[in-house]
């Protein structure tokens, strides 16, 4: 109902495959940490729904639509069942699922934008809960696995610049009225290669300046 | 006010009931956390409180309950004050506090699936919020203290499936219009028994099919 | 806007000096866990505006505030800049950013508490809300940087108590309606100068009575 640059159905179909790729994430997730199939599924459906429930709850769009798209909560589900019976053979295939997971970095932080938009807040918000969509999922599946989350590690390569820049790409677009299905995909498509890109060339954003790394590391290990 | 099945008195009863002894498991491991006593006591309301919580910020119902109900917010200080000075004899009846653990997870479910239906969600997100009422709180808490969330171990006696059971019977008797105070009462107590058996015999859920122990646990270790 | 007992120019003034204290000690501790210069920001933003955007979800002003008011959000950003180049002189003035910090606890706790009674919420629930806005952003910082919350734990300096008497003092004026100017000042300067007392002489709340403490204190390492 919101999103008219693409049909309803394109719209619908392409949030199913995003929120799939992140709820395998979370579901590899849980395999590692040695969760039960349960812990699998809670850890599933937090990295999947997670982001765009916090950016529901912010705009005031409750229920958020996670409870209200019987499909949204499915999926996770899904993806939980595909791990569940073969996970060796997904963990083999980690490359595909990061490309996945670059397309819903892409999809989610444009959708995530639009959304926060069309509920009246200002450009500059409207692409932070865009980054927040595409990003809090992880960040969320991360905390409730007792995880540093990866986003924040500098030892990882680029997540977050790519769902700035797909992000602004959209504020950018709405502040000239020129938001359209064509300026949307290319907003996606950015924000999808410039991630397989800094997977690709292992793209690492700096630490503070002048650390003190020996001393400073110490410190963080015993913080 | 929602709940004309029960009571209002009894209802509100039962609710404290459930909110004393969730508070008191979260008061429990911050003593084991060695917090201090504010640490007890905002652990013992993040406990009691964080799932309804989330419900209410879900299906739109601000402010929570929570903050509305003077005595939902006390109960949480009186479990604080009674583990803070008798925590070794709490401990020694551990047992019992499962006990009252269980019935408060039977009585969230039910409570929590019936709001969030009368709030205007569809079946399955109803239960889905009702087993958030039920278990949220007990994730939070682990969350907030820094801890392994105990429902997602594989480790761990089944605590989500009774919760599942109850909210799924009430979805059932929502659909078939037949939910009333026996029918209540009844998914209540399937959901309480179902945890004590859970507890008794030690059931547990499966892990990943497949997973190959020793090298995916030393993996889990380091993660 | 809702503020009268300052002048709002002073208001938003305060407020920004109590965000940006916020952010430094988030990016901080981003510092000190080693994170990229996003991980920094990103804590940078949960420290300073997390405990107001809990209060504004849990009163239903969405919104929030943190997602209306520009300087709230790059507040935050200018913090971590200063940070990132500059790190260790921030580390050396570590006493002035512990004050700033007491300011910020102390202003928080008092226009926490006067929001949350301005949208119509209880006595107690307002003063909690106070409390939340004050500490919350800390122990999001502390949960979403994988920490035991500091506010949680029995060997820091009382965090929690200095804003509890700041809310509370505001509580009473509202009871007997006497909330101006002078009286919002006096909370504030109570709880900033009870806070750097507490800091001064490392006041510290108790722990559970008959703490059975080798027992125990292995058990906590272990648990």
């Amino acid at each position: 109902m919101f999103h008219d640059f693409f049909t309803p159905s394109v719209q619908h179909a392409l949030d199913l495959v995003g929120i799939f790729v992140f709820a395998i994430s979370g579901a590899l997730l849980a395999v590692r940490k040695n969760f039960d199939v349960f812990g699998m599924a809670v850890l599933a459906e937090i990295t999947a729904l997670g982001g765009g429930l916090l950016r529901d709850l912010i705009i005031g769009a409750v229920p958020p639509a996670a409870f209200t798209d019987l499909g949204y909560f499915s999926m996770p589900l899904v993806a939980t069942a595909l791990v569940f019976f073969l996970h060796p053979h997904v963990e083999r295939i980690q490359g595909a699922v990061n490309v996945f997971d670059a397309a819903g970095l892409g999809l989610f932080c444009v959708t995530g934008t639009t959304k926060a938009y069309e509920y009246g807040l200002g450009l500059t918000s409207s692409a932070v809960l865009g980054l927040a969509t595409a990003v809090g999922g992880g960040v969320l599946r991360d905390v409730f696995a007792n995880e540093v989350p990866s986003l924040l590690r500098w030892d990882r390569d680029l997540y977050a610049v790519p769902a700035i820049v797909g992000a602004s790409m959209v504020a950018l677009c709405l502040r000239f009225d020129s938001l359209n299905a064509l300026t949307s995909t290319l907003a996606v498509l950015t924000a999808f290669v410039l991630r397989l890109l800094a997977m690709r060339f292992h793209w690492r954003a700096p630490r503070a300046w002048n650390r003190r790394s020996a001393a400073a590391e110490e410190e963080g290990a015993g913080a």
